[in-house]
């Protein structure tokens, strides 16, 4: 894709990597917080592929060397499970499998910070999701993330698009990976071509998670999906978007976050090609 | 509140602790067991504050001091976690922020108990929130809580109400804190004052992490109402109990402990300050 | 049961076993994996019993004395949570109580195999129950596992059963317990009998931790009914498969594996005991 895709060749993108996820169902090795791991769990299921969770060091050489993929979240990360990172991180590389860092927290302390960077720096990660305020902290090196939230402050709008585009593609050729940051308005780049995408709805950032899970379905994608993994990871960030629609669609009288969740999850369980292709709203820049 | 508030005094109280947590977005950092941590975080979410989970010691530092109150819950405790639970508790206590302790099976190991009566002599918690049989291990430096219910020789009735304000007035006084006794009967006591609250359904108890889930609430509601943390914490309680009435009210034929957890958080999302106010049901003593 | 039992003497067998569950409350001690432990702790509430965690080796014996049995899942071991297994079922094995394990990923590392094999040969528990592929390789000594669900090559089918069953009692009397093996055809032998169980769904294997929630149930049955943990494994198993069968009968539209995790767990809360004997399928062999 070495101009931008013309009408007819982005026809059936996103549905083509939604299909090779349900044929192949990429094995995911994930190494995430204990917050929202269960809702990981069950999102890889529900998107057809199968996930396994290990974070000791003496057992995630063996776990990833079966997998396809590593998704590495550092939501909860401990003196264990950053060294279980490591291990496991320069395995896949080893193995050529998909890696995608989920920076959670990074600038809202120095571990985290200095861990993200350090993943970023030794394990070269095939795709790096986060809000913009850990991706600006990956960026610069430090940060002011306050809490597992992007600053106000940070937020990608229509008013300042054009420059996060810009600064979405610079760090994925720095960084040479895939860069997701995701929001309001998420943005999926390598360092030629941004998707700019604007499905999902305000409410889902009041279910812990959304995040967490987008991530695990990015690294499901990319397995099933190596050739281009900017539109895998970019079809990912779609599917969590569009279920986010649905769920809420599907959102009764006296329903809250709790039932939210499940009912994006049941979206994506549902979703068919026909569905991604026609409630996917993107462009690419 | 010198003396008991007359009803004019009291009009709005609990409104008003709702609509700040709903205005000021309280972050809370929580080291929780993680059984129930999905469950704190969506409630927390629920609620209009705002969750963060770090158990390293590395860590914990950095994160509780971007935070506005910290949430201590043993119930799956281990080394690692109790150091940061101590590191995070005393740079809290150096910023003047919210602590409140879960002392989740204290009386049932000795390793709980301990642990538990060390973390309120040497951090002071501003809250400590437990069923009887915790706190009175908190009391009596022993016990014989059998898992992570109240023993049933235990309960708060209106037979022992007397006593049991007494106790929870007693050991307000002694601990210098808060101190909330879930159960059939809630108590939520200053040394001075003591909320007996009747909200709830007896169902609730067949739900894992509802105490959990308070606490995290009772958190936020002290961080959000720092001049009056006794009517904050005591709102909390109320608002839990009655989310636990509004979510049974609204289970189905084929409902079970499942669903109900899904719809006493949707209710939580869901609560307005005059819903709050109308279905609180309590008295002071 | 030294012979098969007669239609008059399986009468109401399973129905005593719920009954008892729900009369006797078994307090069953976790020491299991984080992604499914919520549920864990959900199912064995709905069921009638009562769940604690712990996996901090200073506390596990204490916690471990107060339940009457112990549920080991390696779903996510570590080597904390490995100590806490081995000083936990060597004071629950002291105390006489029942002991399951669950060999989560049993083939699939090193570390897995060999930790199982370990807690099979020095902790003898009362109940094995895993997938086939994971008791294949506690048998053999080695393994194949792909990840944490059975091998295609493993399945128990009506062609293999004869010899599956076999393998089954063969097993259960080499470890001189009950073994539990599920999948699409369950079978819960002990050295004299198999029970062939036909409940459950293709699509709860596309929920996160049946398999662990499975387990924990298992538990409970066994401490409710310890003069006969073989019928009460197997009334675990047929209580887990009709209630997928209930809960998928309740799915909407729209639903999908995150509801029907929900609705599976609903069910269990409200199963009777005339439900499960009118909707068990099971032959002994």
């Amino acid at each position: 894709m070495s101009n931008h895709p013309s009408e007819k060749e982005k026809e059936g993108m996103l549905a083509a990597c939604l299909l090779n996820v349900k044929a192949k169902c990429p094995l995911v090795h994930n190494i995430t917080n204990y917050v929202t791991v269960n809702d990981v769990a069950n999102v890889l299921l529900a998107c057809g592929g199968s996930p396994i969770m290990s974070d000791e060091p003496e057992d995630v050489s063996d776990i990833t060397s079966i997998c396809g993929g590593l998704n590495i979240n550092i939501g909860t990360l401990n003196k264990r499970s950053i060294e279980a990172m490591f291990v496991a991180g320069k395995r896949a590389r080893e193995l050529g499998h998909v890696t995608l860092l989920d920076p959670v927290g990074a600038g809202a302390s120095k571990l985290r910070t200095e861990t993200a960077i350090r993943i970023v720096e030794e394990l070269h990660p095939d795709v790096i999701r986060g809000n913009i305020s850990e991706i600006k902290t990956l960026a610069n090196g430090c940060g002011t993330t306050q809490g597992v939230d992007a600053d106000a402050a940070d937020t990608v709008t229509d008013e300042n698009l054009d420059a996060m585009v810009s600064l979405a593609k610079e760090l994925a050729s720095r960084f040479s990976c895939v860069i997701a940051i995701t929001g309001a308005i998420d943005l999926v780049a390598d360092a030629g071509h941004c998707f700019v995408i604007r499905n999902g709805r305000p409410e889902m950032s009041r279910i812990t998670g959304t995040g967490c899970q987008l991530s695990g379905l990015a690294t499901a994608y990319c397995v099933a999906n190596p050739d281009n993994k900017l539109v895998a990871a970019a079809s990912a960030v779609c599917l969590m978007g569009l279920a986010g629609e649905i769920g809420f669609a599907n959102m009764k009288e006296g329903d809250g976050n709790s039932t939210y969740r499940n009912r994006i999850i049941d979206a994506i369980y549902n979703m068919t090609a026909e569905q991604l292709e026609a409630g996917a709203k993107y462009e690419i820049r």
